[in-house]
């Protein structure tokens, strides 16, 4: 629960190397609603139950992988004031002007020691999520659901060296909570690190990886292991190269399907995972235990989850 | 999402008429864990997945209803902020020191203007949801799963006068946010609010009514509408008596049954409802559409929901 | 579990009032497909796991209500042995040819001691469930998934006089099994009979009734509680009529919900409900517990459960 | 769907290393209750919604595996009935007298084509599923809804050759159906067969195996895919030796998750399939979609999966 106003994971913009086929998996098959392309060509998607404009951003190029990605902030004076945290930790901090990003007002740039260019903005253009602000409806625009149908962009796992600093750095600049974390067993050190800024168990995750940068997965939350399994059929009837799943995440305690978009970039639906509190305790796996903090099921680590990512 | 530092709420006392039917009813049926009996002969109860001492308070009496409740905040400096600002409020604050609730730091405690006594800590003692919290596990000890088997205490919807001012209070002075409200068509009045301190849809509920201090229920989170279910296959079971439900709210999406325990106060189990942020538009609901706002499936009040309270 | 062959419930012929709002309640609404219209403007409709051709037959005219129901049997040679079973049981058998009955076989047709009108038939032009029989898919074709979503047309609960003769025509005539049944305490006479001729609780019931041929309702299977409750968020948001639900029957153990068409006609959405052997014990409710057989959660009966028939 | 009266499996019989340490895995954790010990020290078990006395029997000795397996049938006239067709068929036919089994009437035994030991019965002496027949629950005694609280004993999966020849005999002789078949594209050869008797999508299956008389797995029904992935949990907390799982077969549509007892025999939990009719047609996958056919999902077999038996 934040304390400094950081709010959600509000923008991922990913690299894909053939948009088309990129966009028939994450609107067809994920079920995410496209609402615009911008004049480079840029596709952004969202999620039925968000609010704001748009939370997936697909540039297409040669290499996948992540380019940035954005939490938004409470208001402005919010914004004003991580900048200067974030400034005081040492950190070189980029201004971008409001419009510069479609639909975004002003946004500050940094790169976190472990590689991956962070943003936060305090406002975007709101298209609603179909259901009227009086007397609201309990279901959408039925044409807003389809696919796997996740209600919103929910969290990143990055991979990247620096862990220990970068948690420190969310949590001291930025007032991100560590909600659990792997400890390896022989050296001590923290191997990863699991960081929320809401009542959820994590928005953002980090594991130790020699190449900076790197994107493990972007992750979409459904309402219930049912929606799950639906998730799973849909794998199962398009092909989509998949990773591990249905399975349930010792950490988070949340189920979970990883697979793959066409240009190798990893997605995840998840569903579940408990109410966090700033008073709860951490939670902390030792690498010794590592397959059920994974996957809780069958106690055992995939090679993929370790080794691939964008 | 708090900006005040309003954790959630952390205990609610109740009046009960015959203290030992009452428990069958909150440990054998509900599920939750009786974990001490006060000198005075007060039971105090906890869900399972709640890390603190306790969160149910039960005092036998000749008159059912609510003591007071109290909510949890981060920490004690949070606590002397809070209490200067209700202070500054023009609302009377009494200083509780710490012990004289069990297991609890000190306290500060004031009436709200619907009349309820509320009660603020920052301090209780941890018992743990019984999952380690290094390598810990998905599910807990087997021991404390039973009846309804809710995860934790979730909030409280309170009857009384001066609805507006009430949701003011807790807005100005304790940093909630307001979620949903019911709108008097003709005079245009609030006559029921929703307030959030967390990224849930609700935290606590004000509904107008001309008594002040009056409680119209107490509610459980079970994690999915299966779960819900399940608790009116348990109602069924033991005949517990029923005000509605199965049944969906239009207010907070959330699943939802209600019944009575033996003393006549109302419970809710409750499931789901949307993940809220502070940049979301408020939800307002107007009394024509009462219906659909409180019970969605068959868009009729009974009269029940209404009238009776405790 | 049938030993004389009757395989199940294969044609429901519904009277309305108004076709066209009609037929948006049962495709839009509920989820059926339109599969053909015949030439005297009667609408034939499919659930979407269904193999057959149509299940549900819709007709206009100025009085809702049924017109017939019919049971798919094993094969033609059965079909001549339950005619000849039929009759010896001393019920007039009016025979039908192929062809009369659209995409059917001959047909054999007669009336059943509660007044309604029956018939069994051995063929069904099949148009299958858009799933390949070479190397089938979980899901179907996802044009065929709207709605409730039901998978099936599960069952009908008809009301008439003789609740004891019929029961025992399609006991001993059709080898139907009584899974269920409802004994007034005072009388000791059964009021209501569950039977089934498949390893479900009910392919067909009966309740007691002053006037012969009245229909309680005809109900569509779901696979879950889930989708119970997301059939009542589409009852909410198209502000259908309805009767009762969510909820839990006693008898059966299924989740319900109880809706009315445009015309008035009542439908179900029904989940689960136990798997049936023939030894296992029939089940017996008596009257004076009626609410726990009927509405197990809250064990209450509505007027309009006993009352509204069509 | 049976025209010959098979009712269901009613009763399989494994071999076990620790009979202790099985029955721990067999009891509190699938959640079996333990019903009678005979003079032998063989353990007779049952699932809660099991009206007959014991459907699982485990005999301590030094190799896994399966003694035999035994359907019910309607009664003793059926059981007269296919013993001469079992005759007919060519296949000795051993005859067991009342008593030889607990609680059992008299048994017919044979040896199918693949190697396995079958028994036929009529009778055995119900000791219920805790919920009265007159005046009945929805739920059983909370005493025996443990673990992973399985309905009942579902279906087996056995390995051995000649499986065409299998199949033939279970549909000829004794009345079973063929649901799905895997065929292997290059010989054209029916390589796994899955076989019902009910409405079930199968109440057997083979898979072509060059031993004879080897046991893949035994099956437990759960009603819906959160209680597999409660399943899941458990096979989680108490390191539970899996196989693969949570996942969603393509044959059947059913959720599953195979796991081991401590001697080895595989276990499976199993929610969902349709609901089958014999006027339903066979569905047939070909080997070169063999990944589909058994785990939709990740749409690849693993090796386990194939090779290891008991």
């Amino acid at each position: 629960m934040t304390v400094n106003g950081v709010l959600r994971l509000g923008e991922v913009a990913l690299r894909v190397l053939d948009l088309d086929k990129t966009l028939t998996h994450y609107t067809d098959y994920i079920g995410l609603s496209e609402v615009m392309r911008d004049k480079d060509g840029q596709a952004y998607l969202k999620a039925w139950d968000e609010h704001d404009h748009h939370s997936i951003v697909l540039r297409e190029t040669n290499e996948a992988g992540i380019d940035y990605f954005a939490f938004k902030v409470l208001d402005d004076e919010t914004l004003t004031a991580l900048e200067k945290r974030v400034a005081a930790a040492g950190v070189p901090v980029e201004r971008i002007d409001a419009g510069v990003y479609p639909k975004s007002g002003r946004r500050i740039q940094f790169q976190i020691p472990s590689g991956h260019t962070m943003q936060l903005y305090a406002e975007k253009e709101q298209n609603g999520n179909t259901i009227p602000t009086t007397n609201p409806e309990v279901l959408p625009d039925p044409a807003v659901v389809k696919g796997m149908a996740p209600t919103r962009t929910d969290h990143v796992l990055l991979y990247g060296p620096n862990i220990p600093e970068t948690a420190k750095f969310l949590i001291d600049a930025l007032g991100f909570e560590l909600t659990e974390q792997i400890i390896d067993d022989e050296s001590g050190t923290q191997v990863s690190a699991f960081l929320a800024c809401s009542n959820k168990a994590h928005d953002i995750a980090f594991v130790s990886h020699p190449e900076p940068g790197k994107l493990h997965h972007v992750s979409f939350n459904l309402p219930s292991v049912q929606d799950i399994y639906h998730a799973g059929d849909i794998i199962g009837k398009y092909r989509i190269s998949t990773d591990i799943g249905p399975t349930r995440h010792g950490i988070t305690r949340g189920a979970t399907i990883y697979f793959f978009d066409p240009s190798g970039n990893r997605n995840e639906v998840f569903a579940g995972g408990y109410i966090r509190y700033p008073d709860m305790p951490v939670l902390t796996w030792m690498t010794s235990n590592l397959g059920s903090a994974i996957f809780y099921v069958d106690q055992e680590l995939n090679e993929n989850f370790l080794g691939v990512v964008t």
